[in-house]
C-alpha cells in the first residue's frame, strides 16, 4: 500500500465514497473523532466544573491556539478562537469605529453571509458599500489593479477572500495588502478556503484580519474556527460580542480591561473537546508532510483534475488557460440549463461522488486535497462523462 | 435501588464525586455523550458535506429547537440557537438601535461578561449605564421597587438575571416584566441559572429577551445555548453577528432579507452533533419528571442543604430567613478572611466535593439538582464541619 493510501485509512469518511467537498467540510481523522469523545468523557470524570477541569481546559486551549498558529506562521497570542469563520469576519467588521460616510469595498465573489454583514453595517452607520468585479479576473486582467481602481478616499476596509470560494482563484494577497497599507485601509480576509490549503505566512502577507475555520481544509470538527488580528492593529479593533473570556477583572470580578491577546475577542463557554479534535486533525496533516508539501500535492491533484475535465467536450472549466493555484476546480456543462448543475451534482452524490453546486457563477465545484487519489479523480471524470451520455 | 439512584446511574460524572456545581456546568447523561459521538461518526459516514448530510443536519436542528422550546413553553420559531448564554445576551444588547443618551439599567449581581458588554455599548454609542442594588434585597426589601426607582425617562433596556448567580435569589420576573412594559423599556434576561431549574412559561412572564445555556441545569454539552426573542419585538431587534444562517437569499445567492424566525440571529457552521446531545439531555430530564416535578425536588433538596448548613455554628447562609427558591445555596464562613472561601473550596474538591467560590459577595456556592441525594448533602455538610474543626 502506498503512503497516501495508508494515510487515507485514518479518515473514515473516505472509506465509502469519493469525496470532493473539502471546500464545504473536510473529513475528520479517526484520531480526532476519538480525541473529542475521550475529552468529553474526561471532562465528566474530573468535572464537569471545578478547578481541576478548568486547569485542563486552559491547557488544551493553549495547545490548540499554538497548533493553529503554526498553520498561519504567527504567534499564538494573535489568534482568537471562534465558532466558525463567519464569527471571525463579524469580529473584524463590527470592531472598527465606523463613521458616517466611510466606505467598505467587497469583491463580487464574497459569501452571502459576509455580504449581509456589510449591508447591516451600512444600514446602521450610514457606511457605503460597493463591490469590485474580481470574478472576471480569473482568466485575464489584474485583480490588484481592479481593487485599486475601486478604492475611494473614504474607504476604511477592503473585504476579500484569499481564495474565491466559487472560482477557486487565489488572490495575490501580499500585493493587495501593500495596496491597502499604502492607502491606510484595513484589509479583512475571509480565509475559509485558504487555511489548511495554502502554505501561509501571515506576517509576510501583512494582512490585518484573517478569519478562518478548522473544519474545511484542516479537517477538524465543525464548530471551531478563528481569527488572526495583526498585533499592530489590535488596539484599533474593539471587541463587540463580549464575555468573561474577553476581559480582565479585578478582585471583585469587575471587568477592568481587555485581555491583552487575541483572547479579548472570545466570548464564553465553548465545547472544549472540539478544540482537542482540531489539534489532533492538524497533527495528522503535519505527520503527512509540511504545509508546502501538502500544497504541492494539492496542486498536482487539481492540475490533474483540471486537465482531465478539459478533455471532456461537454465540460468547460471556469479556469481557461492555466492550472488551478488551489484545490478548488469549478466547471460548467456546455450549453447548460440552470438546473443541469444541480442534476449532475445529485446524480454524482447518488453514485458516491460528493461535489457541490455554486449559484454564481452557476457551476459545479469539485475540490481535491493532498490525499485525493488520481484514481478517484479518474472515476469522477468518468462519472461526469457517463452522466453526459445519459442525458443526451 | 430507588428511582433517583437508578436515574443517577445515567450520569458518569456523578459516579466518582459529590457534585454541587450545577450552576457552573451540569453533568451529561451517558446517552447524550453517546449521541454526540454517534452523530460525529454518522456525519463522516454520509458526508461530511453534501445534500444528504445537510438534510439530516436541518432535521436534527429542528428537533433540538423544538426540545428547547418545550423547556421555555414557547414556539420553536422564537428560539435562536447560540454557542452559549453570553452570545444570546450579546445578540439582544447589540441589536437595539442605541441612541446617544439612552440608558441601560443593570443589577449589581450581573456576570462580568454582561457588565463588559454594557460598558462597551456605553463607550461606542454614548449610552449611560447604571446599576441598581439587588444584592441587598435577598433578605429584605422589594426588588421590583428598587428597579422601578432606578428607571429613568431615558432607560431603553433593563438587564437582569432571572436567578442571581451569586446569591441564588429568584427575581419576580412577571412583575418586573410588567414594570418594563409599562415604561416602554426592553427587558433582557440572563437566564444562565434559570433554564432547566425553574418551571418556565416565557409567554406568561412576558420577557422580551431571554438568553440561556444548555450546559448547566439542562445537563447538555458545553457549546450550545440559545436566546428567546418575544415575537412582537423581533423586528425591533436587528441581527448583529450575521452569517449564511441569518439570511434569505435569491437565486444568485444574494441576501435579500432576514430569516423570518429566530434563526435570523444565528451565524454559520456549528458543531451539530452537540445539538443532538442537548436534545438527548433534555429527554433524560423529561423522563424523570415534568419541569414542575423537577423544580419541586430541587426546592426540597436546597431547603435540606440550607437547613443543614444553618445548623453549623461556623457557617452563615446568605439567605437568612426563608429557604431558597432555586438550587443555588451560597454561604460564608463566620469571621472569614478573603482566602478562606478558596481554601475551603479547594479542600472540598480534594475530597471529591465540587463547589465553587464566588467573589462578590465573597462566598461558597453549592448547587443541588433534582437528582442530588440527601446523603450527598449530609456528607458535604460533614466535610465543611471537618474543615472548620481542622482550621481552628
Amino acid at each position: 500500500m502506498t503512503k497516501i493510501k495508508r494515510h487515507r485509512e485514518q479518515f473514515p469518511a473516505l472509506a465509502n465514497k469519493s469525496y470532493f467537498n473539502y471546500g464545504g467540510q473536510g473529513p475528520m481523522p479517526q484520531r480526532a473523532l476519538d480525541a473529542i469523545n475521550e475529552a468529553q468523557i474526561y471532562i465528566q470524570k474530573i468535572g464537569p466544573f471545578g478547578s481541576e477541569v478548568n486547569t485542563w481546559i486552559r491547557q488544551q486551549t493553549k495547545i490548540t491556539r499554538a497548533a493553529i498558529a503554526t498553520q498561519l506562521d504567527v504567534s499564538p497570542d494573535t489568534i482568537t478562537i471562534t465558532e466558525d469563520v463567519t464569527v471571525g469576519c463579524n469580529i473584524a467588521m463590527w470592531g472598527v469605529s465606523w463613521k458616517n460616510g466611510d466606505h467598505i469595498l467587497l469583491s463580487d465573489c464574497e459569501h452571502p453571509g459576509i455580504v449581509a454583514i456589510a449591508q447591516e453595517i451600512s444600514r446602521r452607520f450610514d457606511v457605503e458599500v460597493s463591490t469590485c468585479p474580481l470574478m472576471s479576473t480569473l482568466n485575464e486582467g489584474d485583480s490588484v489593479a481592479v481593487i485599486a481602481q475601486h478604492l475611494r478616499p473614504s474607504t476604511r476596509m477592503v473585504v476579500l477572500s484569499h481564495i474565491l470560494w466559487n472560482t477557486g482563484q487565489v488572490l495575490p494577497l501580499k500585493k493587495i495588502s501593500q495596496l491597502c497599507r499604502d492607502n491606510s485601509v484595513f484589509l479583512m480576509i475571509d480565509a475559509a478556503q485558504s487555511v489548511g490549503l495554502l502554505p501561509l505566512n501571515l506576517q509576510e502577507l501583512g494582512v490585518d484580519f484573517y478569519a478562518f475555520t478548522g473544519h474545511k481544509w484542516l479537517c477538524g470538527p465543525g464548530g471551531v474556527g478563528g481569527l488572526y488580528v495583526r498585533p499592530e492593529v489590535r488596539d484599533l479593533l474593539q471587541p463587540t460580542f463580549i464575555g468573561w473570556r474577553s476581559v480582565v477583572t479585578n478582585g471583585q470580578n469587575i471587568p477592568i480591561g481587555w485581555h491583552p491577546s487575541g483572547i479579548r475577542y472570545e466570548v464564553a463557554t465553548s465545547n472544549y473537546p472540539l478544540y482537542v479534535g482540531l489539534s489532533e486533525a492538524i497533527a495528522v496533516q503535519e505527520e503527512w508532510g509540511t504545509k508546502e508539501e501538502r500544497y504541492q500535492q494539492i496542486l498536482s491533484n487539481s492540475e490533474y483534475l483540471w486537465n482531465s475535465l478539459r478533455q471532456l467536450p461537454s465540460v468547460k472549466c471556469l479556469l481557461a488557460n492555466q492550472p488551478p493555484q488551489s484545490g478548488l476546480v469549478s466547471f460548467q456543462l456546455v450549453n447548460q440549463k440552470p438546473e443541469d448543475t444541480d442534476n449532475l451534482v445529485n446524480s454524482l452524490e447518488s453514485q458516491g461522488f460528493l461535489t457541490r453546486t455554486i449559484l454564481d457563477p452557476n457551476c459545479v465545484r469539485a475540490c481535491v486535497h493532498y490525499f485525493t487519489l488520481k484514481e478517484e479523480i479518474d472515476q469522477l471524470v468518468e462519472a461526469i462523462q457517463r452522466y453526459q451520455h445519459s442525458t443526451k
